[in-house]
């Protein structure tokens, strides 16, 4: 599969690849022609034929761009939203659970700082609480322990990030979903980190929500986002706070009727050249094929972690049974300020890991900083 | 002002004009140069550098975009919020209030679709109690009776809509700020359909939040919108309950602390090539003067008005005693599936207002539709 003349190939159609050695894969990465063109060419068209119009002409792109994203997570695509980003998705998830005082929100100590913040504004709004199940001593989410609380608080809804931004972690998301359908309770995963460097599959996770982003792995945009809704959460009536014309119509003075698919979960509003590229990443990906990548992205992943573990004075920080694409060091005696412009300088991008944005993760384990290194497939790697 | 020199640069610099005749402008208007360039430009820099390191070599260019916007609006940069949408601009300000069952939310019968589906949804989970202001038998917010009921009612907060989607109508925003400050109310300003057609000032309409959209008569791209907040609702600490890192810090395990300027109002990911062509949009409008936009577009709707009223069976349906560059009219004997794909071919651009979109509106004086012809002022009228 990656020979070198196909990675090459891919290298060609990434125009960043001739200019950086993207390790930011984590925080946005690199655009593949694809992508570019349909942003460019359905802004063009926009300008010269108006906005609304171009919608209306290119109705089956757009919809090309849900079936590419439901290929992608092996659904439908009447069962995805489109949003402006993963947090964005993830509060649309959230805002659709009618909570009453006290009842539980269970989640892990890894999940991501913006969930995080949500949690806390719906414990002090509307009495949410929140439980966070512990870790297993090497790592990752304790899966005895997530039983066990799931069983004894009986939690509204069980919230897991797949991949932390701040390690190479990969949480159990197929056997806490496992958990959650047997206990009939609401499962959110958050795939940010995921998508586009692992294979997902909504069946096998057996999830109610999956939020996720279009920057990061997938190579698409920024300013996008999706949402999968499963078929149980669109028939049981969930409904978003952020509701408007494009998920509800406006039925008589004081009532509306929300729609069916997960359209309800979207807002009237797009950039269309933003979900056209979007699409065009998710086709990108698993025309690649997930399985491909993933093992890809694992590989280069496990020789950085290798290489540094051969350097003095850096450690590698990341715990748990499967790790992937997010490869997070210390470096000792360098004061973050001053160690990332090395890297700049010889067009080496990376992204510091702050303790500040990891208060349930780093902050425990007293980290102050560390050096995120994420590597995409189309990077080279000892042989190619 | 506008001598057809001038005219035909500004033209010359929209793309669309060579191609269309775009009446569509509060649906989505033609972007001009500067604004497809800033995209353009900013998309290619990410593809060769990555997203973040874009976002950081251009951090001064994304401040003057809220420098430009703030420009507009007579505020300060701090006071603006960049979103997707004048909908989710919408939605995060409503969301920063804790209503209590039984508080009640005061606004008009032209309120925008979209606004009455979150009032409604939020009526159905929270218990907020709706009360419509009715109009003046001329069309338009009756002042006097929102006099009356804000001392009755005492209303949580009062929402009005500038300028609705489906008439030329202006309410009468500033004397009901004035109203509002009086009585000490929260009061919310939608200035989708106003912003880039009308002079906003928000010291003049004396708001708490004002939020409004790029797509439309601002000429900037889709998928953007806008929030302004007051330093009041800034200082009093309402935080949307959309909040991740972005809007605030998380300070500890169970705490977080919200930034002190509109920020508090955004989240993380934004589209930053789309945040400078809004940008540049607005920049683009405060060259020309608002003022004298607003002048060349009321001048040509009139005008518009007149054309139509001469015609036989075309009945012209705005009402109110301020009106603006929305047309909207009925056109007697025709079906509207069949009427504008025959000016579609003439390569005009308008669109339709349904009665479905309107029940406080259309609905309630019997209109099935309305053709909604919305010039700009780059468009010809009588004279250039």
């Amino acid at each position: 599969m990656w020979e070198t003349n196909y990675l090459n190939n891919l290298r060609t159609e990434t125009p960043g690849c001739q200019h950086k050695i993207h390790l930011n894969n984590a925080g946005a990465s690199l655009m593949p022609a694809p992508v570019i063109d349909a942003i460019s060419e359905y802004l063009q068209l926009e300008s010269i034929t108006g906005g609304y119009e171009t919608a209306n002409m290119r109705q089956k792109s757009i919809h090309e761009a849900y079936v590419n994203m439901a290929n992608l997570l092996n659904t439908k695509a009447k069962n995805i939203a489109f949003t402006a980003s993963a947090t964005d998705s993830f509060f649309r998830a959230i805002s659709s659970i009618a909570f009453k005082q006290g009842d539980i929100l269970l989640t892990t100590n890894d999940d991501y700082v913006s969930n995080q913040i949500t949690f806390l504004i719906w414990q002090k709004r509307f009495g949410l609480q929140l439980v966070r199940v512990p870790n297993e001593p090497g790592g990752g989410l304790d899966l005895d322990a997530m039983e066990q609380a799931i069983k004894k608080y009986r939690p509204k809804i069980v919230s897991v990030t797949h991949v932390p931004t701040n390690s190479g972690l990969v949480q159990p998301v197929e056997e806490v979903g496992r958990m959650c359908r047997e206990n009939d309770i609401i499962y959110l995963v958050d795939g940010c980190q995921s998508i586009g460097q692992l294979a997902l599959d909504v069946e096998k996770i057996h999830c109610d929500f999956l939020s996720g982003t279009s920057r990061k792995f997938l190579r698409g945009p920024r300013g996008m986002g999706f949402l999968y809704v499963s078929d149980r959460i669109l028939e049981k009536g969930y409904e978003p706070l952020m509701l408007d014309m494009r998920g509800a119509d406006w039925t008589s003075e004081n009532e509306y009727q929300s729609h069916s698919d997960a359209r309800r979960f979207e807002l009237w509003e797009n950039s269309y050249a933003l979900v056209l590229g979007m699409g065009a990443a998710a086709k990108y990906a698993y025309e690649i094929g997930m399985d491909n990548i993933e093992a890809r992205v694992k590989k280069l992943a496990d020789y950085t972690r290798k290489a540094l573990f051969e350097i003095h004075g850096v450690k590698v920080l990341d715990q748990g049974k499967e790790l992937c694409g997010i490869v997070v060091s210390q470096i000792e005696g360098w004061d973050r300020a001053k160690f990332k412009p090395l890297l700049d300088e010889k067009n080496i991008n990376t992204s510091i890991s702050d303790g500040d944005s990891a208060q349930t993760s780093f902050a425990k384990r007293g980290i102050e900083w560390g050096l995120r290194i994420s590597p995409h497939y189309y990077e080279y790697g000892r042989g190619n």
